[in-house]
């Protein structure tokens, strides 16, 4: 039962919800030579995914049919019933989610007594604060961490077939079990969420007695706050089907917050820089966990501040043929140039560095 | 009293402190033509300073020696020393300090018995997690807010001086009063410091027992703890130079964390939900804000996920001689293209739209 069978993706895959994920989704499963049927209820979202160049099926039939797996990337409140669906009307097919929680969704499924065995509880851990298949791009995956959650009923060969998929799309499985998952989440993707949007709506409440308050806010206050712009509903109903674990993970927050309060407002200079110094050792080790970005190659490479520059950059990668999948001008969040960080896919490493030294570039390979 | 008279930027400047800030400033009043003279009595600051590209002074005499305009950029423990002695022994200069935190430092200063009237506090809201001269650039001060918070016995020749400085530099001025210019910050600089450093902390500690927490960590937890990688003890001084205003708004931003928490514990999804409403909406109001980005021009860009599509953008520019100041793909964090945000210099806005409306592509000017 423990052995995990070697296998291969699936050759077709449903996808039923083509928003920002699932859209994204299937755009990396076609790019990966697999065969793509979406499905979406709402009109709007699968006249959004065939424009974004997915193939979207009439029916929800029409997409199981022949789907050897089926991605349910539905608003969370319907993954319940849409993965119950699927599990009955696709006898064949492996199921996966892709919702931020897991526990309630499993406890869910689980109620209506689904087989679990062909259901693999998911969450891929990218996104953006935006939604909606207008916004979505096969790059959204790639290298980004992807939880799956086996229930202790999921069948071993259920769970390759979804981990042979995750990897095909070029992400990188993590195992890991539901109630963890969540535990986890509520730290590193639910808690952030919730610390951006009060920080936010802190600063407009303020805002309303101090009109110069925002003119001041400089970069570090928008990195903190761009997530504050995501989806309401979205959120809402994530946190609420987690809402045990985010409780817990905002209250050791303000424990820490209270606690950094208190050393402040008498002065304790030690403690202070004591946690900074924790901190800031904690968040140095993350930018350099390669692991982070499996699938992605990073290049930091330093550039003059001249027109021009930035193109022959560019133009040295589109030579070799090297698509940039992200870039980042790293040292001055409120603009200029210095270092620069490219993103290129991991097979496509080497011939960044190459191009970059030869059009004399200094560029260093991070990850 | 209150009428400003017509100034121009001072000819000469001295910077005394050459860090990253100092040199940054430096950098940009020698592009702005005025003759510079920075110091550091630190030889590792004034070696990467004249590294950098800033004229270094082998003593304060020296670069005090003809400037107009004395700007301080030491660690805050040391501005008021260091603009008392400027003040004494450049007795016809002007002298503006860039400490992020003004009510205690004028009153230091005025402690000292020092002339006031020619004392101009100021503080440059940019900056970034890095620090040290080698970092240093030009554009760091490129279209943000710099704020001036004169004290009532500041002379209104003085405050021209200093506002005309800030203009030739390409940054915007800001006048508040040294205790608004607290309160604001505490808001909008202190408080995201001290939100991103216990988010950091919290997951660092979680982490030891939970060792693949940061595995899962994706754009948005990175977003909010970039700020945690900032100097502890450049950051422990500014925090207890302000405690009162900081202590309260960590008051007022746990207010808002429990009164959240409480929400998601009690099931309440519609207070949940329009909690992050009004987030929304204030989020998307700061990015439309063209007066946070003055002095430049941000330019909007859909582009196809292939390869050599920034290449066509980059060399575009390239070719009009416009310098990209910062470059941002908006769409998705995780990698991928789709929508690009060029920031050019107000000036090159009409140039950089021309430019790419040529090379086919379909520019929008959002500042």
């Amino acid at each position: 039962m423990t052995s995990t069978p070697e296998a291969g993706p699936p050759r077709r895959v449903a996808i039923v919800g083509t928003g920002l994920i699932g859209c994204s989704i299937g755009l990396a499963a076609a790019r990966a030579g697999l065969e793509v049927a979406g499905y979406d209820a709402d009109e709007g979202a699968a006249t959004g995914a065939a424009r974004a160049g997915l193939t979207v099926a009439g029916s929800l039939e029409a997409a199981l049919e022949g789907s050897e797996l089926v991605v349910v990337a539905t608003p969370i409140e319907a993954v319940c019933d849409v993965v119950v669906a699927a599990l009955g009307r696709a006898p064949a097919a492996v199921v996966t989610d892709v919702a931020s929680v897991k526990s309630s969704i499993v406890r869910a499924v689980a109620a209506r007594g689904a087989p679990l065995d062909r259901f693999v509880p998911g969450h891929p851990m990218g996104g953006s604060e935006r939604s909606g298949p207008e916004h979505a791009s096969a790059s959204l995956v790639d290298g980004i961490a992807w939880a799956l959650a086996p229930t202790p009923a999921t069948a071993p060969a259920s769970r390759a077939l979804v981990e042979a998929f995750v990897r095909a799309l070029g992400a990188r499985p993590v195992e890991l079990d539901p109630e963890r998952h969540d535990r986890l989440v509520a730290v590193v993707s639910h808690l952030p969420q919730v610390a951006s949007t009060a920080l936010m709506d802190l600063a407009a409440a303020e805002e309303a007695d101090e009109p110069e308050l925002l003119v001041l806010a400089a970069g570090g206050f928008r990195d903190l706050t761009r997530l504050a712009a995501s989806s309401p509903g979205l959120w809402s109903a994530i946190l609420l089907a987690n809402r045990e674990e985010v409780a817990r993970a905002i209250d050791r927050y303000v424990e820490g917050l209270v606690r950094l309060r208190d050393d402040v407002a008498r002065g304790d200079a030690a403690r202070v820089e004591a946690t900074f110094a924790s901190a800031k050792a904690a968040r140095l080790g993350l930018a350099a966990k390669p692991q982070v970005r499996a699938g992605v190659a990073v290049v930091q490479v330093p550039i003059p501040d001249r027109p021009g520059a930035l193109a022959q950059l560019t133009g040295g990668l589109a030579e070799r043929g090297v698509n940039i999948e992200d870039l980042q001008i790293v040292h001055s969040p409120e603009g200029g140039s210095g270092l620069v960080q490219v993103i290129v896919a991991a097979t496509a490493g080497d011939a960044a560095l190459e191009a970059l030294l030869e059009r004399g570039f200094d560029p260093v390979r991070l990850a």
